[in-house]
């Protein structure tokens, strides 16, 4: 487990300690770290299950389109079903406002300099949403491929999303955060015509590290291929 | 501090523990991973020195063109600059490969589940490198717009690269990132023709968080504006 991260860390020795600190101290702590958000996880997947929620956890590279998939799936799904946001950003409240707009109810998390969103910071936001009226919770969580793979949140689901504008290999290099997700948003493919972008071998190398991974190839601007993605939602998975 | 990415944290209180788990020995181990890669970088630093390096440290998200812009500057630049690249990633020696059909001496680092290169890691990577013939070492690190903004690795410059296609408020969603970087790379401009991006909205966020910061509007695909960066590098900053 690596000290500066929390995460798993296996075939490197990198923070095998050259000059003597507390080696058993920092396993114990960092461990503690992964079994405390564990706990809370737990609580709020109870809570989730008393009240019928289907929570998704959204994850991707900044910019890779989570907020706009997101405005147009709540615009598109609101007659039908009661959603709501928590939205995970290390800074601004740009992307609340932006699903705020949608009239759905959203909770915001400033991370500061944090990585991720963890389990203990949801479970605070939801005391402040209506989840005895929700149908599905989406949770945006802070930019970043690497990080939010190793904390479970109480979601039914992690939903990663990439953007074809990323490049195919991504599955391969970012591997935590691909097994961790067992759906995938492929978005922005109404840019493919301008890119050099494999879409196969990209499907390929995602289900090489996530067999049987659920790959919706869509996009937010366009709408192209969102009726599938709302089929999903709609099936609840 | 955060205890899960040893990324210094203000203004939040979700790590404060609510179960008496040890935060005072949390916060001494933490502060020592920093401090421990403060002196590796340090050591670093005095290499680069001794040898006339000058070390850039190229730090993104997932896919924003790290690898296709330093291949491109390595072939246009291989004629007048010795360079070397260390490459890190989590996973797969795909972009060491891309960099190594250019000639150019390259050591990769594996970083496992790590979410950012250390300066203990980069140090061993120079043992590796011809530092007595070297111009300009470039260090790719693991695409993450968080965490490696508090890794010193001993370089020069943190070199930001953002693309077009991720949005043009990432300067105010990573601020520290963008805070810690004095050059920004604004790449795939290219693209702007297909995409709804602000370049000026951009260029002013930027600003705010990093006034002062170097800015390069290029495209590594088309080569557009590439020869104001190698201008830069050529004057070694």
């Amino acid at each position: 487990m690596c000290t500066t991260c929390g995460c798993p860390e296996e075939g490197h020795d990198h923070h095998h300690d050259h000059d003597g600190h507390l080696p058993g101290t920092r396993i114990t702590i960092e461990t503690d770290i992964l079994a405390k958000n564990n706990r809370y996880a737990a609580g709020n997947r109870a809570l989730f299950k008393a009240n019928g929620i289907f929570a998704l956890n959204l994850v991707s590279s900044p910019g890779s389109g989570k907020t706009t998939i997101l405005e147009r799936t709540l615009c598109d799904l609101s007659g039908n079903l009661r959603c709501a946001v928590i939205e995970g950003d290390q800074q601004t409240d740009n992307d609340a406002r932006r699903i705020a707009a949608t009239g759905v109810p959203v909770k915001q998390i400033n991370t500061g300099a944090g990585c991720h969103l963890d389990a203990h910071m949801v479970g605070h936001a939801l005391e402040e949403l209506p989840t005895r009226e929700m149908d599905i919770l989406f949770i945006e969580n802070v930019g970043n491929l690497v990080c939010p793979a190793s904390f479970d949140l109480g979601e039914a689901h992690k939903v990663v999303v990439l953007s074809v504008t990323e490049g195919e290999d991504k599955p391969l290099k970012y591997p935590q955060m691909f097994h961790a997700a067992d759906v995938m948003l492929l978005n922005k493919i109404d840019l493919l015509p301008y890119l050099d972008f494999d879409v196969e071998k990209c499907l390929e190398m995602a289900r090489r590290v996530s067999p049987g991974i659920r790959i919706f190839q869509l996009s937010a601007k366009s709408g192209q291929g969102m009726a599938e993605w709302y089929e999903w939602l709609r099936g609840k998975g």
